[in-house]
């Protein structure tokens, strides 16, 4: 472990080179140490492999000069002259041999008559009424494929229409990138497998990190061709780290070393990667991303990557990605390039380009992009993903309503399908994606064949969501927002926020709102004026929520100032549960299905209506449809019963602002 | 074999219901029936499978209140007051300890202080300036995932960084689809093994059929997430076939039988398929496809698929792989639907739809489409195509020009960086095409990096291809056309064709164009005027050739109705060999390279000018720069030299027009 004031003289050594330097600096170092294997494969196991050179039919198909039609092969000569008021006459075995789509058409036979233009006479004996042309109704031999032509270029992704045509061209083996071996090491004292994790809960709970990115790399590896090989962690130790390192620069083509902590990584792998071979770049211009280590290692290439998960993937994506396709062949990955409105202002530094995780969604024919959360850490961002928005290092940021480059890694067919859910969180969100990409759903209740639609929300508040949907932004703005005046939830909300324009409320689940606290109840929590007697975690500005809880502390006249934690912010109900479930809160304020789904107790406070704003033309959406089935469906409230903390007698129901 | 006339029994046994009745109809037919089977695995095997089931995150993470900074863990109420002017002083072990970034927090501690922001007295002792607020600096439990939370919805297909997230969860084992087996039958009598027929090369050159389909299924079934196994090809017998299908329906979740020819499938698969169990639909409304049969044995689909190989692969796609999607839970492989401008008619009959293979290319920011051959043996036109324009049965074509709806299967990043070429047909754009798409020339050459260009060429004849740059739907146009008058090539006719555009060309190879014969000239052809003396075998009208073969016989008064197989038509100069060398032809007219790729006899004739026509804006397209590059290069000298029959002194020198 460092010590305090290390940061500062580990920056010392960290450049800020920009990606693309960083990169062709990289490239530059190892050129000509990249050198591909190859091996030879039979064709019917090459899917999916990279050939390593052009192929050439072997064989012409067909193969030979082949009726194209069901008949009889005749010479065209002794057909000559044949018409209605002429027909001739023709003998099977003599004049004709009767023949089937495909067979060989050999000498002296060179034409085909269809079936259709025969007059049968007897069994051995037909009449034509029409002569024939030389070669008409037979494919010629080579008519799709001609011995010595180019079958597949160099460097093709091999696909199963391939293998066809290439047995077809008389080609069963075929020579191929072999896959290129990466050694993968994990590194930190604190690092403990995940199978080993379950099995040791109170022990690693304190202070071990669950290994996880090795998997990811490996994972990412083999999908690209290669053959991951992933190793135990190594020990924050010198020693053990640079034999490690040694050991696999000489058994495998490429190498990754993985801190367990950034400090792991920052301590040890350069000095190591310094003592054993040559650091080309250490420190990019990129964030997340930045402690990234380029390195070669007996001539090989050795990459360092950060260690928080979303720097890993990045790291990985930008510079270790690169190097292994050379080694592999592939050029595959590309994403797709698009431009979308964005939701929400982005700002950026000058000193890096920044990736930042995006949701894209189609509302209105236009392409919206929602940034997600920006932490190194926040691995559950890019699983929620769709793409990166990428601010390039010369840029302060983008503007909300601007429009902003995406790489997209999902299909748009995909966001096509997809109903865009911007607003304030439940865990019912989850519940109705997992039904709606489920599909079986619909298989029994109203179709045949499954449809495929998919819900992607994102958690900004109810506010948020209202303004998300103003600015045609969302489908659908989830909605709690209590009217104090009257009592009355949402629909002076929307006709405040959003007068303009027709909107819908599609009604929701009554959820009950109350206090979270621990199992047992240790500190006695009766009311919210007990509040003032332990620490409190509260919800963003804005979440209805923290309304909830401002309107019942004016009732009460208690000052938010009296209260150890009001200015303690957390996102999500499950984060609010999450902190008294680890003790840092004595109580928060949350739904009722946060605290039961992390075995907590609840005192309820009030009843809510989380509904679901819509505009009216988005109820035609096929994904519309599917959504409002779902929230009426007997499925649906059994697994809300399950959660408990809900009411549903009218979910579903359109009312009209 | 059948009989003649057996082709109009048959028919009558073929409906024609459309596309979406007939898969509507069948899955009506499979409903209950398709079940998917699960298992559980480990989620680091997990990559690519799909998950039965929403994943819950069994623990936060981060698993505890951990450093989000390097620095010093306090408590926050002890730092109140500090400030430039009353520095508090803090001792390690009493007031604070050090960490690292990712180090759990635990009481009393709650507020991490920054290295940055530390004044080092001594080993055991730091000065601070400034309070810290409660939780500053570290990162709250559950952060990024809490427990309970959903990592991934149902049917979801795991990705590298689903791996890792799912283990950072505390998710180590995971249920996912098992892969349903499917048992692939070829059958025919003709049909022999690719290896075989290595072996046996003069026997089944006279009638065999390369066995080649099944091997695409197995590779389209392990592809979209099955498990194939393909089994020998049955003979043409009822009661072997009964018997193999009657099996594989008891051991496997699906069955294909694939034809070895359209007789063979029509003949005895639909009779022991009502026999076993029964069939659904017989004949669909589809072009290429229509004779596919879905039926059911077992309560499992059997789905008989016709021979041709463009018949086999869209009959699998638009049937098979719909049912087999829903025992596999996948639901990729759904294609980009784009529309794109026509470069040429397509009629199209209304009793059907008509799958139609395109080439795509961006020219000038417009998509454009190429049809290729429409034959369903045609399976190189499925290796070469992007994708499928699919005419819709209502509709009798679409006008060159109109923009067409296409199934694109290819990536557009990869279609925007391809060299559009129309015109007449070489050998040599396959070597540029290979050595484009190989990319390592000019890692050498000219970038460290190598550069990915791709180029797709489509063979409609020098004028043809002339008339396509001139209406923009290409880049580059290969021509050789002679001037009679002038004895000059190409820069007439450009004049005459596109006057009003500047084009430039950029000078290709000389060919040596002449007769292609027999290996030892058994007929003794010493010059065109032989050729009435010979079976001929043409060029399409338009084609440069064809042009310079009219060119010579009327130079030399021979009456070109005098050549037997003068109007034989090949499109392309190896097809011209390929038919010599079968014997079905004595001459032809064609280019030396051909003749020597199959081992065959040349009489030079002359030589002519292939070069390529483009537009200057064309130029600065970093593809026709990879182009340019490689016409220049000694690597594509050295292959011109192998191949025979070039002069390359000017090629890649641009002229004005």
């Amino acid at each position: 472990m460092a010590k305090p004031g290390a940061e500062k003289s580990r920056n010392l050594y960290l450049s800020n080179v920009s990606v693309e330097e960083a990169l062709l600096k990289y490239m530059a170092a190892l050129e000509g140490l990249l050198i591909p294997r190859f091996e030879e494969i039979s064709v019917e196991e090459s899917l999916d492999r990279i050939n390593a050179q052009a192929v050439y039919a072997r064989y012409c198909s067909p193969l030979y000069n082949a009726a194209a039609m069901d008949g009889i092969a005749v010479t065209a000569a002794a057909t000559a002259g044949a018409r209605e008021s002429n027909p001739i006459v023709l003998k099977a075995g003599k004049d004709f041999i009767p023949i089937d789509t495909g067979d060989p058409i050999h000498p002296p036979y060179d034409a085909v008559i269809m079936a259709e233009d025969l007059i049968e006479v007897d069994e051995e004996t037909v009449k034509i009424l029409e002569s024939a042309a030389a070669w008409q109704h037979i494919r010629p031999i080579g008519e799709d494929i001609v011995t010595g032509e180019m079958i597949l270029p160099g460097r093709h992704r091999i696909r199963p229409i391939d293998i066809g045509v290439l047995l077809s061209g008389g080609i069963t083996r075929i020579g191929v990138y072999a896959k290129p071996s990466v050694g993968i090491f994990p590194t930190g004292t604190e690092i403990i497998e995940g199978d080993k994790a379950l099995n040791n809960e109170p022990a690693f709970r304190k202070a071990a990190v669950i290994e996880s990115n090795s998997r990811m790399f490996e994972a990412l590896v083999n999908q690209s061709g290669g053959e991951g090989q992933r190793f135990a962690a190594i020990p924050d130790n010198y020693d053990l780290l640079k034999e490690a390192i040694g050991k696999a620069a000489a058994e495998h083509d490429m190498v990754l070393v993985n801190a367990g902590s950034s400090a792991g990584l920052e301590d040890f792998t350069v000095h190591v990667l310094r003592e054993l071979g040559e650091v080309i770049v250490h420190g990019v211009a990129m964030k997340p991303g930045k402690p990234v280590i380029l390195a070669k290692v007996n001539n090989k290439p050795v990459i360092g990557i950060p260690g928080y998960p979303v720097s890993a993937y990045l790291a990985y994506q930008t510079f270790a990605a690169p190097v292994l396709s050379v080694l592999t062949g592939r050029r595959d990955g590309s994403p797709n390039y698009i431009t979308a409105v964005l939701a929400k202002r982005l700002v950026s530094s000058l000193k890096h380009r920044e990736y930042v995780r995006v949701k894209v969604g189609r509302v209105d024919d236009r392409l919206v992009a929602s940034p997600l959360a920006r932490g190194a850490g926040a691995a559950m961002s890019l699983v929620r993903a769709d793409g990166f928005c990428v601010i390039s290092q010369n840029s302060e940021g983008i503007e909300a309503g601007d429009q902003a480059p995406v790489e997209l890694y999902r299909s748009l067919d995909e966001i096509d399908r997809t109903l865009v859910v911007v607003g304030s969180h439940d865990l019912i969100l989850d519940l109705i994606a997992d039904m709606m990409s489920a599909g079986n759903f619909f298989q029994t209740e109203k179709n045949t064949i499954a449809e495929t639609a998919y819900l992607a929300s994102t958690h900004v508040g109810s506010m948020a969501g209202l303004l998300a949907l103003k600015r045609g932004e969302c489908h659908i703005a989830p909605i709690h927002l209590l009217d104090e005046e009257t009592g009355a939830y949402n629909v002076s909300w929307i006709k405040k926020t959003i007068p303009e324009k027709d909107v819908c409320l599609i009604k929701g689940v009554g959820r009950i709102q109350g206090l979270i606290i621990p199992k047992g109840n240790p500190l006695q929590i009766k009311s919210i004026s007990d509040l003032t007697r332990c620490s409190f975690i509260n919800r963003q500005k804005g979440a209805g929520t923290r309304l909830f809880l401002d309107h019942l502390l004016k009732k009460e006249n208690i000052d938010p100032g009296s209260i150890n934690g009001y200015s303690r912010e957390a996102a999500t109900h499950m984060a609010v549960a999450a902190a008294v479930q680890s003790g840092s809160a004595g109580a928060g304020m949350g739904i009722a299905s946060a605290a039961s789904a992390l075995g907590l107790d609840f005192i309820p406070l009030g009843e809510e209506e989380y509904d679901f704003a819509t505009l009216p033309g988005f109820l035609k959406l096929k994904e519309m449809e599917v959504f409002l089935d779902i929230l009426k469906s007997p499925a649906f409230h059994e697994k809300l019963e399950k959660l408990g903390g809900y009411t549903w007698d009218n979910a579903g129901r359109i009312d009209k602002k």
